[in-house]
């Protein structure tokens, strides 16, 4: 009887590693977006470059707009903006924000992102790669903070948008509430 | 004897946990490329802007092609795609394609894309990431899916290309063979 | 006494699995920065069109720089260039690399990537896809690789940019040290 449990026991737990280790295809873990193994909220600030604004701009339209439709459709933007731990624009950058954006609907003010997030503190050293849609009608918008370097090694998560502030073109503002679920 | 047998099940155990959870110094799983955790076929169609379409145009050139070669080098093309479950230009879109591609190489047609498929149906709701080259003389072409939101929350992936038509520079439906081998 | 070692023993691995498979909310693996499961040294050769050298040209500027300072501030240029195994610009390719960069600094120079690794011989067949910022003014800086196709089947990992030479705009050599640390 007692052998019977220690074999059926040992057989349980090869059964489990070999499966483990042997029949993946495919990864289905299971990772709970409410706990991020790190988290950090930044805002974000664009001063689009006017023409003799050079000491304030932050950013510089260097595709046009296209004809198709009214609401900027193909303005192309590279910027290399202040990351602050509130919400003024004067405060202390903690990080840059350098990258592009683009807008990208006919019908709507609508953006897609990639840019990288350069920490250079002694809090953080290390990048955060980020991209995807802005879909600048939503309250909320997840893009994938695709890879990060140093501190962030290796990192994975998500990076949710808030608009802040909007002066037309401006100037602007979000929120990028940055959470990460792979750290190592 | 069974004692025995009881203690080198365990120390059989202890040992591959042991070696599982403290001595990796890189991750080399067995992902199988033919078992994807979750796989659509989506055709993505491609209107360019000729001035004068803006109804019917999905997609503006931003930046012109340069004088390298004869074959687009540099142009770089905004994009705002429908893409629909088969291959009819007018099928309901299940999802938008967002984002750019630019063509790269000065013998042939070759193109670069990053782009965001957004989801929002009653079916899907969410993002993926995708970016890639797009070697158009070959038959099919693999990009990565670096990341996603919403219902593919983290996913990672492959989006094989096929074209399917060609219309010039005035048309063309990619099929796009999406498969997910990290879900969440 | 035998039993309750038999017991214990399962209820120890149990437990293990149990805490492995159900309370995961987040990954916190360790990977060694040192140990990439795959690592291989190349350089990058940029030659950038001047408008009469068509023959040698391997990238070409699609959009001009902006006036926002005098470094190239939103000059972005698409690139068809060599990967060499040796620092020398007219060794045998083993790979090319196909995508884009721009200038985003107003205070020096400094470029952000986004290419695709394309190899095509014998030793390799598959791509890797890179992002990241190219902080110029940094020794050494690291982007990520986000993902990878065939031989790197959903690789990651980070390359490391290097200037090995840099000759005015016309031509710049970069050591790309590419370390993989999810390789399938």
């Amino acid at each position: 009887m007692r052998s019977l449990v220690v074999k059926s026991c040992c057989l349980f737990f090869l059964i489990l590693f070999v499966s483990q280790h042997y029949s993946v295809s495919a990864t289905k873990k299971l990772l709970d977006p409410k706990k991020p193994c790190k988290r950090f909220v930044l805002y974000y600030h664009d001063i689009l470059f006017g023409g003799d604004d050079v000491a304030n701009a932050t950013s510089a339209t260097t595709a046009n707009a296209t004809g198709l439709g009214n609401t900027n459709f193909g303005m192309l933007v590279v910027f290399d903006d202040p990351m602050t731990k509130d919400q003024h624009l004067l405060s202390p950058p903690v990080a840059r924000a350098q990258g592009f954006y683009f807008y990208d609907m006919k019908t709507t003010y609508n953006a897609w992102f990639a840019y990288t997030l350069i920490f250079n503190s002694s809090d953080h050293k290390g990048t955060l790669n980020i991209m995807g849609a802005d879909m600048m009608m939503e309250k909320t918008r997840d893009l994938s903070v695709v890879g990060g370097t140093g501190d962030f090694f290796m990192a994975r998560g998500i990076a949710t948008f808030q608009t802040m502030n909007q002066e037309g073109t401006k100037y602007f503002r979000l929120k990028m509430d940055i959470k990460l679920y792979e750290c190592y």
